[in-house]
């Protein structure tokens, strides 16, 4: 079997936080809510019941350790966590800090107007302050 | 602690299918998707991560059983899997069924246009069909 290889769209679209057992941890560059996808390193995989059941497992710790990790760095009112993939086929998670009054709530994130890019030092901020938490 | 009770939200607008350990496992009534949502019977929670480890894996394993079969029922072309909570805060995790060309294909199903409630029998067809595979 090929080796893993990231998307190119979720190449272009995140910066890598930290790599994982299982998952790289990578931030959406879009500063209207604090983004995260999970991608777990498995070659062809599309849907999460096609991971072995350990990965599964593995999979779900690693999204609960960062769901957790985001909500307390953002404070954030909701955590919305969601496998998609009716674009980019290559599985991956969003875990997404939400805020009452941020540009789409109580609607989704996803398809709603225009990512807007981070400054470079606010995505380092971010980048610390998530590591920092999720260190702690 | 109080005990389990559904959202009232989450009763109106979805049918019991069948009970697993940990989930009800409900159709929503809105045809335009085969649309399954699962609520964890244990009460006050909100978000994923603050079910136990137990309930946590529980969970990875009745969404990834729900997942397949729902995929294996419908021929579905991409499962999507949430928890968003967004407006209902009980913790409930949505598995729907996607077709290229369904009404909001490929952007998400929550928040677009009006749910359209199935015919009894279509419903009944649905559910017939959900359960075999889920126990074949």
């Amino acid at each position: 079997m090929k080796p893993f290889e990231l998307d190119e769209r979720l190449e272009h679209d995140s910066r890598l936080l930290i790599t994982l057992e299982l998952c790289q941890v990578r931030l959406m560059n879009d500063r209207r809510w604090p983004w995260i996808v999970l991608v777990p390193q498995r070659p062809g995989v599309i849907e999460i019941f096609e991971l072995t059941p350990l990965d599964q497992a593995v999979l779900t710790f690693e999204q609960m350790t960062v769901a957790s990790a985001l909500k307390t760095a953002t404070s954030a009112l909701k955590i919305n966590i969601a496998a998609l993939g009716n674009i980019v086929r290559q599985l991956h998670v969003h875990v997404i800090a939400r805020q009452e009054g941020d540009p789409n709530w109580p609607g989704p994130v996803w398809g709603f107007g225009k990512a807007e890019p981070y400054a470079a030092d606010a995505e380092q901020k971010f980048h610390k302050r998530f590591l920092d938490v999720l260190h702690s």
